[in-house]
């Protein structure tokens, strides 16, 4: 299926999303998830995130702003979502930066099983055991043997393992796809890798229960291609970071199937 | 008084509005509470709600992101505003949606005497008993006896009931008015809601004490029908929801007191 | 050393701010860090604070949405800072609003050595004991007394001190520097104040260690400069606070040193 079907996919389904998210980017993920066509729905409180979960589409969680109460929220969210089969993608933002991140880390991967891990570069390689390096919530640099690593990885943990910059690698363990898609600006704004996880949780939240996890990797490699063609219209009509950010909601929202589908710049590596 | 004088009545008060609202949609309401002339202020700690609701015009109360300790905040906030006499607005967010948010609901609504309770057509249907239908945080649905339950419940609670949507009604238990201002766009980005709320506490904020209930009401028409005709404004140069939202605080900035009330569509209907 | 050469300073150093702030601006305060060419990262669980202050360049605490467990990451944040020689800006929003803010304030300035003080004219008077008017969060005056009281506030806490408003003013206990850039739009959005406080951390952060407390001054002077002369641009082609926001951000990004050295209007007073 091409990514833009997934699009179709997505905004005839009308997937409900449950972010678990940092405060810095709330109301820029809740609005990425409006203009692609998803409902998204932020809930953080211990007597209600599995009640949530369970009738949700996807869980996205996002450790970017921690707190002891918001990995027992993930985690209970988690463990709710894996109940119900509902999927889980997982964003460990920062992990590296401090200890307690890759406690947290640690913690919400032992206890809950992903369909999706989302992370740049650093956070992927430090995730995976090939290294990398985090400063604050940046990476700055990702080592040669990262694509390996995701693969182990992936196919230890059956999840898809998604590492995204400046070019964007997607592996369900077996193949591994290389994504090119995507603009500058993208980085200049706070939020657009929480957005993107947000819209994985979207995608993967339309797939056909059963599925296989090749299945799950094509609809990552579809909301990851959608966001970056995005990203590229974006671009064409914004003076700077401010202006692209409200450019690249509205080209969310009016992006078309044969858009995307033209625009795909998608390699599958092996 | 026309919806207009009541813009101008805000302007010139400029009423120091508290919020205590969830963390999507923060940055949005304080926004179009400035923008409109109004003074936001957001303080949720239980050491000083009942001080700064004391201080304030108005509380603006919303559970979109709710924990134990924020029911306790807006709890002591609302008490505060009740001992003097400050005007309170309750926005039951996703109500029905989980088990633990129709208890926060009856919680707050138990212990707080409010003056608007505002939500959307689902939210509201569930509230005043007349049946809806909540998924995640979006209606999906409402009653054909909607109004008659409004009514029913603001004359035996002694509140001004608010449901919005395509259209919104407004009723002080005796009067119903039904309102078709507004835009479709209004839907697509996240805190549009919300922020009306925070609107809804400025303008019953320059309520003179001891006015009826039909006055709250009145004021409550006119908040709502300066925020959709904004709505209608932006729309006009808005490109998709991102345009949209920088366009709608724009118009919220620069609406005139004749320009609402030649745009108002106010229906009363008994 | 010219404001405009502070901002390629701070370019070429991409300076880490660990920002403990409020709900309300968090990703306001994110995207002017990233605009500016610093790295934002926000941390508030007291199991990391200490770590995340000591590899940051700056520390920024801003009291905005103060909560108890807010206050401790502050103070923990702020020590770690103090023991590895990482700068701490601190502004003090709506002190004087709530006996709560003013305990907090107390409490924070009294464990945590300051390099910079930021805030409002009323919170600041306040702070110096000048006496000041502050209502929510908003400042409605200050005395005349202000410049003397924060020239005797700064050497005796050995902090640079700075009051913003229609004219911002600036010292460090020796030197008083009075500033006229900016524009009326800054304060028709929320969380213009607390971006100004995390970009004056992105710029105290490049001073040289050991450096003499007038050159976190003057670094604190080109901040400031940048900021209103950014704002001055973004003014040019906003139609409103919406567009304003975005435009404030593009301004930001696209700032030269030279533009912001021809436009300062910096008043060394004595």
């Amino acid at each position: 299926m091409k990514p833009g079907q997934w699009l179709i996919k997505v905004r005839d389904a009308r997937p409900l999303v449950h972010n678990i998210t940092n405060v810095v980017v709330t109301n820029v993920a809740a609005n990425a998830l409006l203009a692609i066509g998803a409902s998204p729905v932020m809930a953080y409180a211990h007597e209600e995130v599995a009640d949530m979960a369970k009738i949700a589409h996807a869980v996205a969680l996002n450790m970017g702003t921690l707190t002891p109460d918001v990995i027992t929220a993930m985690r209970l969210a988690g463990m709710s979502a894996n109940t119900y089969g509902v999927p889980v993608v997982f964003d460990p933002v920062g992990v590296g930066a401090t200890p307690y991140r890759n406690e947290a880390a640690f913690l919400i991967t032992s206890s809950i099983r992903l369909n999706v891990l989302r992370g740049n570069a650093g956070e992927i390689g430090l995730m995976v055991g090939s290294g990398g390096q985090v400063t604050g919530v940046d990476s700055s640099g990702a080592s040669a043997d990262l694509p390996a690593a995701m693969q182990m990885y992936a196919r230890q943990h059956r999840t898809v393992v998604v590492a995204t910059g400046e070019e964007d690698l997607v592996t369900d363990g077996d193949t591994l796809w290389r994504l090119t898609n995507g603009h500058p600006l993208l980085s200049t704004i706070t939020g657009s890798g929480c957005s993107l996880t947000g819209l994985l949780g979207a995608f993967v939240g339309v797939v056909d229960k059963d599925s296989p996890l090749t299945t799950y990797a094509q609809a990552a490699v579809a909301a990851i291609t959608c966001f970056n063609v995005a990203g590229e219209r974006a671009a064409q009509v914004a003076y700077g970071p401010g202006t692209f950010q409200a450019a690249l909601f509205d080209a969310l929202y009016h992006l078309t199937a044969d858009e995307v589908n033209e625009a795909a710049k998608i390699e599958q590596m092996d």
